[in-house]
């Protein structure tokens, strides 16, 4: 695969972003490229921000992007739907006050959804490609749902963006799905195979506009690890490392996945420090984190799976420079394809995810404060809490300075049931929760997980419901009275 | 296939049911076959029960089982632990008291739970089989996870149960996936495919006891369906109607699921009057319910696949009158391949199961009475609810001659989150979530399915959450006001 120096190969319908947007109708609905934060159309939503039309778009990412859509078109009002998933305070602040009708949805189940399942009826897709021929694009930094977006519109605008680094064209494998109720399985046998090809083709007839942009991503700024962080994953790898000699299904590999964010990534990087003997560390998770380059380096991962680099600057400078190093082992799919629970379920994935909270009975909190305001959505948490063969949530026992228990009598808003969660870990310790009943997951959270200021009072809350009977005892009338 | 007229094929260890019950040990990990209410071992259970040994089991089913465990075990105080799904009054009642510690789980992954995951360490499977030889057995009314039970153990008690019809043998089909992470793809292309065979395959040296009996299931009983129920399929038979026109993915076959229970088997009897055009109607579910053999002798479906015969005592008649013709469109599975999450995709299935109470942004409570007393277990339906490509989850707005709404401010249990729900629909009509955000919901679910009573309360409540703002309005406060 040879990218052309020129980026553009053939007879294009090369136009400026502002002529682009202006094709786009008002009232739209948009599926644009992006996931992780990187890989997202970037100067034709500037375009639309600045249109002096009255927009009421409605935008479809396939994940996180960056702040050229949910904070440019969102300050213009330019946004009246949003789908799945947005991680900036203007897109955030609009969704809670309902200025923007939000609808969060699963990774893995997001392209069916729309190219299948009437989630939306959509008009054009916006993506970002590293170049472009006459019936094909190369993907940039990220795939998320670009390939089922391109085969659901016949209207096709590209942004070929040559900030975009060539090396780039190393790591997509575009493998597609067929359709139901005839989809034949995923023919991958292994987390690190190729089975696709490194572009994404389209109907020629639909390409209507390509845009040249020079414009990086705006990519992900990771915190330093916290002692809570270094707790939690010296916690994590104990267990693990207990866990793989335990069951023999572990005992050539381990497939792990992490979650997206600082938490993820500093977990990510401490397994460097962890012993599995003679296992090879498989990554097939849904995104690259700069703590899986350091293990890569270290020789410890054989492969790395993921729909999108999303990666600190840094870690963006630090893998192009030696792409071609990485691209042996570093494979970016389709988001139906890195999320997908047939393979989740067949590589038996050990599944690392934070929260917002965990109540006494295993039941996960990952997306709502309080129950009412959403932070940023679901991701392929989902997808990976329900299919992994062990599921794993970590996070710290208190926030606010231990003002605030992350260990909660009920949560108020559930994204992962009892029926999907195994073991919770915090800086406190593990509680490994497969086979118990509700009552003994409360007493093993109580006392392996919560912070020692707030065990009494869930002591207390749990004697008062537990008074009431039941299998999974509540007291209604206070099982919220933690929430503010 | 042919069961030896004396269905026990070569040299076997028979004995009475108290001698092979006296082998099981006081504390046992006892592993049994049973799924929709068929299908389970009858004679040791009720031994065990009168063993006067303390005893104190782990009790692992596929799923709902009959009274001889159930109501006689219990009664006996011989369960300490049970798994997956309980279905009768005393098991019921013992979990809600905390005198059994029973964890509720999906069906479509308790398989790899108990062979890989670490859930329970089994010490003995126990079987109902039809017949048994040196190396393998058939199994009778139901396949559940006996294919992975008989895999975990090393000591197996096999009941041959003369009362189960020898027709049953060409129903099954028992395909084993691999084991993760090298496992393979399962290579079912269509519903109604064979892809196994008939019988289960165990190692010879594990097989313990052979137990004779002829004692026969004690099925389901479905009640008649009532006014809602008809309002309930009617609407949806008009909603399905429209959806297979709408989606071109529709166009050859339409792939059903219904859930367990009185409503479902109306609502699949109820499809019968459906005009699904020259569309060719497939059931891809977990059990066959009377109503479905409605569809098969008027030619309406092509195939069903379940893992279990969960027919009423004159169904269950009626099937055996007729098994070999039933027998070539009629397929039984593990419940592993039947629930499977990747099959369900692959197929595309409609999922249509039912719930206890939906509240206003789609989260669904499918197990708890106020949020502490279970019921049943969530069974299959996560499964399917999760995986299908369209989910419908259909219920009466009201219970008890209408003093209670099942659509309610809050659910104080979620089974299935507002990400995986799609169209609601109850006697009074049908609410389309899909791309909907949570405060649009809202208003679907209070104008489309609650009852004309409870349409004020819920908007004043609404009104009142909304006024907090938030993505997801909420009022802690009052949330569960409508609980008991």
């Amino acid at each position: 695969m040879i990218v052309p120096r020129e980026r553009l190969s053939g007879d294009h319908p090369v136009v400026d972003a502002e002529t682009a947007a202006g094709r786009i109708e008002a009232d739209a609905t948009v599926l644009v490229s992006g996931f992780g934060s990187v890989g997202y159309p970037k100067a034709v939503p500037l375009a639309l921000a600045d249109d002096d039309r009255n927009l009421s778009l409605t935008v479809v990412s396939g994940g996180s992007v960056g702040k050229e859509i949910d904070v440019a078109l969102v300050e213009a009002d330019a946004i009246a739907r949003r789908y799945p998933y947005q991680a900036r305070p203007p897109a955030r602040r609009a969704c809670n006050d309902g200025t923007i009708a939000f609808s969060d949805r699963h990774v893995g189940s997001l392209g069916d959804e729309v190219q299948f399942g009437g989630l939306v009826d959509p008009d054009v897709a916006v993506v970002e490609a590293l170049a472009v021929g006459k019936d094909w694009l190369i993907p940039s930094t990220s795939l998320g749902h670009t390939p089922a977006y391109v085969d659901s519109v016949d209207r096709l605008i590209v942004e070929v963006n040559r900030a975009q680094p060539r090396e780039l064209a190393g790591f997509h494998d575009v493998y597609r799905p067929g359709r139901p109720p005839d989809r034949e399985a995923v023919p991958l046998s292994e987390p690190g195979e190729r089975i696709g090809e490194p572009r994404i083709e389209f109907d020629p007839d639909a390409l209507e506009a390509v845009v040249e942009t020079e414009r990086r991503d705006e990519p992900y700024e990771f915190r330093d690890p916290t002692d809570d962080d270094r707790a939690i994953a010296a916690n994590l790898q104990s267990f693990l490392e207990r866990e793989v000699e335990r069951a023999p299904i572990y005992d050539d590999t381990v497939r792990l996945q992490f979650g997206v964010g600082s938490l993820g990534n500093a977990l990510m990087g401490a397994l460097a420090a962890a012993d599995f003997g003679d296992r090879d560390l498989v990554y097939y998770g849904e995104v690259i984190q700069d703590g899986l380059l350091d293990l890569l380096d270290e020789g410890q991962l054989r492969s790395a799976s993921a729909t999108s680099l999303a990666l600190s600057a840094e870690g963006q400078d630090r893998l192009f420079s030696a792409a071609n190093r990485y691209a042996e082992d570093v494979v970016l799919r389709p988001a139906d394809i890195s999320n997908r629970p047939a393979l989740i379920d067949r590589f038996g994935v050990v599944a690392v995810n934070s929260a917002l909270e965990v109540d006494l009975y295993g039941h996960v909190n990952s997306t709502h404060a309080n129950g009412s305001r959403v932070l940023n959505g679901v991701g392929g948490s989902g997808d990976f809490t329900r299919n992994a063969l062990l599921s794993v949530i970590a996070l710290p026992s208190t926030i606010e300075d231990g003002d605030i228990s992350r260990i909660v009598p009920m949560v108020p808003h559930v994204d992962h049931t009892e029926h999907d969660v195994d073991v919770i870990v915090t800086e406190q310790g593990i509680a490994d929760l497969r086979g118990t009943s509700p009552r003994e997951r409360a007493q093993l959270l109580v006392t392996e997980c919560a912070h020692p200021a707030y065990r009494d009072r869930l002591t207390t809350y749990l004697d008062r419901a537990t008074e009431n009977g039941g299998h999974t005892p509540h007291d209604l009338d206070t099982a919220f009275s933690w929430q503010e």
